[in-house]
């Protein structure tokens, strides 16, 4: 964890009926504008820390960013480090609009979870690893993970995202008030450490997988998610069409598979 | 609930060390085209049902509508339900780029929490209200809110948002895959009805309270926002620089006051 991924507050607590003054830790939550070329391209409310990480990440799993290569350096602006600059290569070419408008191409059949599916699948391949999970394995990581929120653990309020290999190694945690975030920092690790695809990983989230979250695995090559929590029908449908194994509700010794099952031995 | 809030699906459960093929019930997820005057505004991946709400509770937060006559008609495309065309009344004026970028206006200062929470200030008014909230009232909330949430209980994959007024009564809950829908759609609600500003009542979502969540509360006027879990750092700066009353943690028969405790009595 990072010391700036929290922060103290004053409140007042009712308990057992009486009101006492108190401190606690709040996770932190601030605005992050990320530029590309000299023009924002997002802002995401984010626990701050890891930022060239989350921008990395957040331009991967957007199909910005393809190899290590195509980023010279990620600098915050003389203007303040809540406004981050991704200095791309020259070669890559980037569709602002695609970026800024945050919608998906609709095909002709309308917008359906399936036209977003096959939108999604134009620009990802779909997910080729042959490596099994030992079940076992898998229900050793919510432990490991949970033992590595340090932030989660003092304020409560900041998902988490972690990297597992086949053996259940530890690869890389990080914590955010947003989910997607937490996500696209472990993914940009993976992508400034010249890592992806990660093929063979595990993604495993503290909370719910949504179709975003399978979809951000996808960009990074992962076959594998895992979640504290419920999948949502796109998650499943996208992971089924995707050739992604997804895992829901992995708590204590049970855990359900919604897709590829095979890859669970 | 809604019929359409949810899908079954086939499973494999790895239970006490063993496989068995299963059903069980999925949240569903799908994304919906929000349009004004023939263009897409935002793409939001929501759970489908209460759509209209949805689309006037986001246009209503992000400040394009402000009264019940602004809007003329909500009706979906006959491309098929995942587009609703919201018909303004033609005085409506509309900042096409303010809404499709999704960028805050940030300050000379820089982009922080403090111009963020300027900025919003800039669109919506301080939270008003004097009514004062009893805390057994505070405390019977979590109950209501739960037993009304009848897709989670189903699927485990569903947030929710309710308005309570100041004697507990429930008066609106809506579930979704998205929190920010969730509170969307019980806003939209209140807009569609004629019943804003709902000055005299209590926000209350099922999870974690962002800056976003308070920041919608304060665009309907609510000024008591309550949320089972953790608070971020933003949401408590907010709520204490809008005169609203934050509360977090509210479970069992405790909770947590981070801002203006004075309308708890």
């Amino acid at each position: 964890m990072n010391d700036t991924a929290i922060v103290e507050t004053e409140l007042t607590r009712h308990q057992e009926g009486t009101a006492v003054q108190a401190t606690d830790w709040l996770a932190r939550e601030e605005p992050l504008e990320i530029r590309v070329r000299g023009r924002g391209v997002a802002v995401t409310m984010r626990t701050p820390g890891h930022d060239a990480e989350l921008a990395c990440g957040f331009l991967l799993t957007e199909g910005m960013l393809h190899e290590r290569r195509d980023v010279i350096e990620v600098a915050p602006c003389p203007e303040g480090e809540n406004i981050l600059n991704v200095f791309l290569a020259p070669t890559v070419p980037v569709n602002f609009d695609e970026l800024t408008r945050h919608v998906f191409a609709s095909s002709s059949c309308g917008l359906c979870g399936k036209a977003t599916i096959d939108s999604v699948h134009q620009q990802f391949p779909m997910a080729t690893s042959k490596t099994r999970f030992n079940p076992n394995v898998l229900r050793s990581l919510p432990e490991h993970l949970r033992a590595a929120q340090e932030g989660f653990e003092k304020s409560g309020g900041l998902h988490a995202a972690g990297i597992f290999d086949a053996s259940g190694h530890l690869l890389v945690l990080r914590e955010d008030v947003g989910r997607h975030n937490a996500v696209d920092k472990v993914i940009g690790w993976g992508f400034l450490n010249g890592l992806l695809p990660l093929t063979e990983h595990v993604l495993m989230v503290s909370g719910r997988a949504s179709f975003e979250i399978v979809q951000k695995a996808l960009a990074a090559g992962i076959a594998v998610v895992a979640a504290v929590s419920a999948p949502s029908s796109l998650a499943v449908e996208f992971a089924r069409e995707s050739n992604q194994t997804l895992i829901g509700f992995l708590r204590g010794s049970n855990f359900n598979i919604y897709s590829h099952p095979d890859r669970i031995s």
